[in-house]
Formats: C-alpha cells, sequence, structure tokens
C-alpha cells in the first residue's frame, strides 16, 4: 500500500508498558508486577493510548508464562480502564542462572489464547529469525505451523490479530496466510525495525515495507531504542499508527532515562496533535481493531 | 545519498516569510513591506530560523523585480537580526489588470545578484515547467543557460547556493552542473513537492529523490498547504533540515490562519526537539553553507 | 502500480521508425520519405512489431508538421500492413539556417489530430520541460491547457492515446486528467528516460515510476542511446511492453551502426521469447489498446 | 549501492548444476555422480560459466555432509576444467524413511572447510530462517556465531566468500559482520528471492536489497522456478552477475523440462550478449573474486 502524507485517520497509541527482557535494572520505573502495570496502563490511558500491548513478569521480576500471572495482570488493568489489552505471544525469555537465554515452548505460547479473563486481541510473530541484543542472541522460533495454529485458536475465539513483521520475508509469510484464509482483513501490521537480527531502522526500509503490506492495512512501527522517536514520527507523519513505551525504549531521551511510559505516550500525543492527527479513543480504536466483544 | 534516523546534525530552520504570489487577500498576517518583513525576520530569528528565505513586494502588495524594494528589505532585515537572507531568483508573478500571471524576465532575476547592500544566498530552481495552482498556470522558465550565468555570477561573488529541484530531471540538470564544475560542493538542495506542475508530495516520492541526491548534500523539503507539516516533519526526523512559512502555508492547521512566520517557526522548533534535534544558530548554518563573508 | 516477474501478458511492440530530430547524417539506415517508412515499417511487421510509432519528414529530411506528408506515410503504411499507426504530437524540431531549434507551434501539433486517412492512435506528451541534446536544447513545450485540448480531439474522434512521462510531476499531471476525466482506462504509458532534460536512465528512476502508474495500466519504457537496450530489456522483464527503432538508437550495439529498424525489433523479439513472453498480434494489441475502428 | 544500466563489466556465470534438495526426480538430466558432475561442469565452462556451486550427493541420490563425495567431485570436476569451484556451505537436506527433512549439523557444515582437494571458494547463508517448499519447511539454521566461526576459517585458508542474503536482514548481519573485520571486501553477495520463507521476488524487492548492499559489492541474484528466468536478466540489464542451472530450475521453460545445465547457462549466454555484456572468462572471474591461489 502507499504511504500518505494526508491521512485523516486518528492514530491509534498502542503502549508497550513492560517487554520481554529488559527489567527494572535498565530502569527502575518499568512496571513490574500487575499491580505497577495497572497504574502504568491507567496513566497510559489517561494520556492518550488506547492499546496496551502486554508482557507480564513472574515474582523474580524476569518473563513468565505462567498464566495466572497474565490472568491477575489482564484483570487488574481492565479494572483500571478499558484499554484493548493485546497479548504479545512472544511471552519473552528468562536468564537462567548461567545467563542462558531461556525461551518459552510453543506449547507455552499456544497456552496464551486461553488466558483468563479475557484480553481483547493478540499478536503474532511471522517468521523465524535469530533476535540479538548486544547481550547475546537467541532463536525466536515462528515456525508457519505454529503460527497457523495459533491463528486458527484466534479464528476461533474472536480474537483480533497484530502481526509482527521484522522483515520482508515475514510480509510474505503473512501473504501466505491471508491466501489461506487463515489472517482475515482487517489486517494489523507492526513493522518492527532495527532489532539485531531484523531488518535495519532506515527510511527506506520502512518505507520499502509499508508499501509491501496489503491495500487497507492499518499500521505501526515498532523500533527500540535510538531509532525509536524518529522512527515512529516518520510512521506518524505517513499515515501510520503509534507504538510506544518501555518495552520499546528505557531513555527518554539520549541520556535521559523514561519516567514512565505515560510520559512516552505524552510526547506521542504532542506530536501527533502538531501534525493534525488526534489519539483513537478506545472506541475508535475498537472499530478500527474489529472488536466485537 | 541515504536518509538516516540518527542524525547528529542540528537542524537549519528557514523561514520563508513572504512568498512570490499570494498577499494579505489569503492571509492579511503575511508580511508585505521591508518593515514588516524585518519585525517577521527577527521573530523568527528569535524562535530559532537561522536563515530567511526572502521574496518581496512592490508598493501595491504584489511581486517586484525591482532591486531598490530588494535592497531596502534586505538592509532592514539586518539592521535587525544576523539570519542568512537567501534571495529566491524565482522572484514570483504579478496579476496584470487581466488578471493575466506576469513573470519576470530572466534578464531581471540575473540582476538579483547584485543587491546591495549584499544578502548572504541565492537559490536557484533547476528546471523549467509549468508551475500552476488551482487559479492558473504559467511557464516557470529556468534553462540551463540561464542557470549557468547564475550560478556563475553567485560564484564570482562568492554566493554559495541553494537548488530547488521540483522532479528528478532538477536532480539530474543539476549534476550536469556538478559535472562541469560550476556547482560545487557543499550542496544545498531543497527539494519542493506538492506544486501542481511539479512531483507529487507523497513520502515515497520524498525518499526516492534524496536518494538521488549527490553524497553529503544538506537537504530540505519545501511543500505547501495541506502537505506542508507532515512532509517537513518526515524530513526533519530522517536528518533533513526545516523549511517552513507563510511562503509555503498560510495556515497554521485545516481552517485555521496563520498568526505569523513565528508560529510557523516555533512549531518547526518543538517538534525538532521533541525528536533531539536542536535548531542550528545562525552561526552554526553559516558554517554548515559555507558562508565565508 | 507493482511491477511483477510473472506476467503473461504477450508484449507489444513498438516501431519508432524514424524520429523527431536526427537524419541519415546519423545513420543512412533511417527511412525518410514515405516510401522508405512504409518499406520499414512492413520489415518491422514481418519481425513482429505491432505499434508503429510515426515523425515524418519533408522533403529536406526535416521534420515537418505539413499535413500532406503524414497523409501520404500513414497511407502508404497502411497499404503495407496492418500496424497500428501511432502519432507523436511533438512531431519533432528543424533546424534553421543559423542551426537554431525551430519547434513546431502547439495549433500545428493540434492538426494532427485531422490527418487523413486516420491514424489509429495518438501520443500526447504529459509535461513542460527543456528537451536537450548534446547539440542544444530547446523547450518542449505541452502546457495542460493544450494537453487537455488535444485529449478532448482525441476523445472526439475515438483515438486511444499513449501517455510519455519524462518525470514523475509528468505522471501527476495525468493523474489530474484522469482525475476530471478527461483520460480514460485503459491507460498507456511511455516512462521516457535518459533525455537530458528528463529523468535520468536508471532502474531506480524505471522502478519508482512504474510504482507511481495507476493501477491496471500498459506501460512501456523509451530510452536512448547507450541506455536503450537493457532499459527495455528490464521492462520487459518486469511485465512492461517494448519500444525500440531508430528513433531511440542509431547504433545496434556500441560502435556499430543498425542496419534497419526490423534488426532492433528482431532483437527484441529475441529476448522476449528467451524469457517466455511472445510478440502481441495487431490483434492482440488492438485490444489491449481498445482500438475499436 | 546504486544499479546500473551502463555497467562495463564482464558478467560471472555461475552454474549451480545440482542442489540441495530435489533429484532426478524431478528432472533425470540432473547429475548426480562426481562424474556427472564433471561432465556437466565441462559443458557449462564450454558454454560461458566460470563458477561452479557445488552440492553432492550420496550413493542414494540425497544430499551428504560425507567430505568424501565433496573430494571426489572437487577433483574429477577439477581434472576437466578451470572452474572457480564455490561449496555451497548449506550442503541441502536429506529426507528419512518418514519423509521427514533431515538437516545436516553446524558441526558437519564446519567441516566442509578441510576439502581435500582444496576448491576455490564458500558459499555462507547470512541468516536463520524457516526455508519452505511446498513438500514443507524446515529450519534454516545460520547463527552468527556459526558464520562467525565459519568466516574465520575461510580467512585462515584464503578462500573468498560468497554471502547468500535471503532478506534485509541478512544484508544487516553481513554488514555486522564487516564493521567486525570478518567479512572483508570485495565483497559478493547472492541475492536470493522467491524462496518461501525469504524475501518475494519483485521486481521492487531486487533493487532494494541492491540498494542496501555496500558500495562497490558484486552481486547476482538467485531465484527458483518461474521467477529465475527474469529475475536474472533484470539483474544482468542492472550490472550484476548470473547464477544459473538445475538447482534453481529443472526446467528451460514452462512445460519444459531442462536437458542440462549447459542449456540454461548458454541461454543467459546469449541474453548477455544481446544487451552487450560477455562472459567473464574463469581468470577474469578470479580477480573479480580476489583469488590468489
Amino acid at each position: 500500500m502507499k504511504a500518505t502524507f494526508v491521512s485523516d485517520d486518528k492514530v491509534v497509541i498502542t503502549a508497550a508498558i513492560t517487554g520481554g527482557i529488559h527489567g527494572k535494572e535498565t530502569n527502575p520505573n518499568i512496571p513490574i508486577t500487575a499491580e505497577e502495570q495497572a497504574g502504568s496502563a491507567l496513566d497510559c490511558y489517561n494520556a492518550g493510548a488506547s492499546v496496551l500491548h502486554l508482557h507480564v513478569r513472574g515474582d523474580d521480576g524476569m518473563n513468565t508464562p505462567d498464566l495466572s500471572y497474565y490472568s491477575k495482570s489482564v484483570r487488574l488493568i481492565g479494572e483500571k480502564c478499558p484499554m484493548i489489552r493485546q497479548i504479545g505471544n512472544g511471552i519473552g525469555a528468562r536468564l537462567d542462572e548461567n545467563w542462558n537465554v531461556i525461551h518459552p515452548t510453543l506449547q507455552q505460547r499456544l497456552a496464551l489464547l486461553d488466558i483468563d479473563p479475557r484480553p481483547e486481541m493478540h499478536t503474532i510473530n511471522a517468521g523465524t529469525f535469530e533476535f540479538r541484543t548486544p547481550l547475546g542472541g537467541a532463536l525466536f522460533e515462528n515456525p508457519i505451523a505454529f503460527n497457523e495454529d495459533y491463528i486458527r485458536g484466534c479464528n476461533e475465539r474472536g480474537f483480533p490479530i497484530e502481526i509482527e513483521v521484522y522483515d520482508l520475508s515475514h510480509i510474505s509469510n503473512s501473504l501466505e496466510l491471508i491466501d489461506k484464509g487463515l489472517l482475515k482483513p482487517p489486517f494489523h501490521f507492526s513493522i518492527v525495525l532495527g532489532i539485531m537480527g531484523g531488518a535495519a531502522a532506515t527510511p527506506e526500509n520502512l518505507i520499502h515495507m509499508v508499501g509491501v503490506l496489503p491495500e487497507g492495512s492499518s499500521w505501526q512501527v515498532v523500533t527500540v531504542g535510538k531509532y525509536h522517536v524518529r522512527t515512529v514520527i516518520m510512521a506518524m507523519a505517513m499515515g501510520g499508527n503509534v507504538r510506544t513505551g518501555m518495552e520499546d525504549t528505557v531513555y527518554y531521551r539520549k541520556g535521559e532515562a523514561a519516567m514512565s511510559n505515560a510520559q512516552l505516550v505524552e510526547r506521542m500525543v504532542r506530536i501527533a496533535r502538531e501534525m493534525g492527527r488526534e489519539p483513537a479513543t478506545v472506541g475508535e480504536a475498537r472499530l478500527l481493531m474489529d472488536i466485537r466483544s
């Protein structure tokens, strides 16, 4: 699809408040417990975010596939505000006592479909690759057979799906699943850029990848660290939605730790308004995402 | 050249305060007299702009090639603030009593090289095309022989040159003049988008045209009306400079007339800072533009 | 529109046998008289071309707007073969005794609409620019008001139109005329690259310009001299049609003069077949071009 | 880097004669034994190829990591002709009795560095992804730590390296290894398109990926099946090298089985010559590839 400078669409702001790997050692303001997450969610909601992208942590502060933690976070967030709760199906990695990266199993990830209470949305990752950080890397497994199972699970339960694509091949994989009728419109893509092991965060890559998306998709960009602010701003200027939060950057700007997720959301709201785009309300985002329940 | 999300460059903000065609009938806050221009320049300077792009108006409020008006504006602006005064060599069009568009002659345009007192910089337009507005259009003549004469005049007098390109062919024309040794580095390009008769204001066109610029160029985008804000923001996010002002848009936002040029500059300064780019001072811009006098 | 490696379309081959400027001094094999043109057309037809792009010459060998020459060429070609005769509405330039380039008037160009006998198709040039050659340049005037008149004339007479675009702005101009309902589908674009004063002949420009064309257009590339063969081959590989002939190149390859237009057509037929595309017959091309008479 | 229509470079033709997966059931003309491979190599050499990309097969016709088979093929090919023997380090997959895809281990792949007699060149695959075929898919493991080991092994032994990239992320991975000083210029890239699980074979993807390669790289495209001919032709037209052979397509054209690898090479030689590019001799290719031994 073509990007455009003249979109009249409201901008859907997603707050990715916790993330799958890094903890309070990188920024003590990251919400870790369900109570902290619910508080952060409310602040983001008040700041203008309408979607909450969720990873949860165990008592040790590391990521966990344990559904009881998901349940608690989903429940407490829902009690605070009406945000669209979106479950990132990668769950995130843990480190064992020898600092090896331990990923959840595909089975543990599939179990997310049955979080109770029910969230509003799930996220799939549309391809397998080596997800690296400066500290090390590990295979991020997303075989197409697994994604098909996950999507069927979403379809059966009525969950809309956010499709995270880290490279051109992931868009091709998605198009295969669209052709098979598994992924159904409206399509929501997150173009993830700047991860080591994924496509680089360059303006050329961003616009090229937008060009490959199916016509009529909604889309946002997910970028991390030093790329975050400008990449997201470019996406907003071209008609995309916004994702921000401490999953994506623990710095507010170079050398300055973020004080809260809401601070990051507030910045994007200010910039969106400077360019004539209002944040979508939760109701407007629900319509866009085709959330019926 | 490649665009980049990680430029550490300060952003040079150019205020195009008056423009070549439209007058107070479109917005009464457009500065027309030399005194108004000097006041507006000072406000823009205080707001963070370092370059002033200049067209002047006669006593009837319409554009004029009369050097006495240029002299007065250049002088009064210089008395108020140290901005880099940049002369747009198209001068602009007038309407005769029958509403026909009357362009200055190439000879009148060449005479701009001898404005006294001397400004700091000149702008060329790197190709001929039909410049249209909803009200009508007229040939904008920029034959390469004329541009060669103009550039030689700039070179002899030591004026750095801003190169305005409205399409891919204009970049090719510029590369021809670079190959001939007439245009010398550092190169400063303005990619003009969204003029009827020029390249369309789309994200794809912007990034494609940046890609065709010579490595190491500085660049900005010039867009008008409804395209203005988002196109300029995208350029800033990708490492470009900024041009704004009532030549480019008489609206602050849809349905809301701009109060002043400074108001438009202030918005761009706010956005630049949100993305971690400080406005260049005049001294910094002079270094970048290689202004020696 | 997207380019594609898997087009099943037959390839329409246009022979541009004579051209608007250069004469037998560049290659004695260029057909100049109506009789020579008819002979060349038949050879091109036999070689696999289905469209004949036509410029005619006066008794002095230079281009002429004189309709009697057009009539004779159109008639003689039609007597030899059933090719689609396509009139290039630029006519071409002459040199006066002082070697100044003399262009036909817009009025002379409009008169082409009434060539008798009637050809099958006309070509417009979708923008004004300085058309240059190593020997000099001159304004190639194609104001939008003239194009509107020409298109109306074609529409009244039932002529399908080939739209020649030398730059992005020309595509925008065409989209304006489509929006106004003047240009009607199916659209046929010629992307002209590598003319001095037009967009450069680079793979990046070609694919970018194809991307800006309206969905479902047929298209070909027109390139000259050293760019000709590879640019046309790339277009063919991506699903485009083909134009070749001594208007575009008087060399068969570097340092080797072309022996005939048919020789140039034969090469393109061979290459088309190597990549699994058969030349369209005249009947197939007539269907594609929506030629009803 | 930019693609160009005016490359004067000879075209290096690589014959990928056997491939890593499919066997004589898809086309009985695929060379399987070392003797067949040597005969096919000689024919390809005589046809104009200068590089031989090699996968070997065991007595069961399936791929094997057994070095004795590699030794025999490398030796017999070398006895027949002086082609540059290039070892694809993926080796290829086997099917077990239950039709499960069995990949070689990373250790088995590393052992290829010590094939005796010594070939001239090795190929790495610059990223991990799910390599799929209509029959099924499996993880193609190329973790960066493995690639670093492999590259060090090549560097110690003086092997030039062909870098196969199946997506944008693979180019980023390569740039990381260049930054680390492991991959050294001159760089030789194979852009692999159209594999299920990799980037799609579209003209837009091809040109975008070329644009991301380091300046001065040599490159070719590797595409399979229905994409093969046109994608390779486009690459040749834009200055790239050529790879063809029955690893990439077992059909000569739609519905017509290839008779031999040489037949595929001959077609590419014909097309190269049509566009004014001569096949590089082995000596010329050795210079380009910086093969010193």
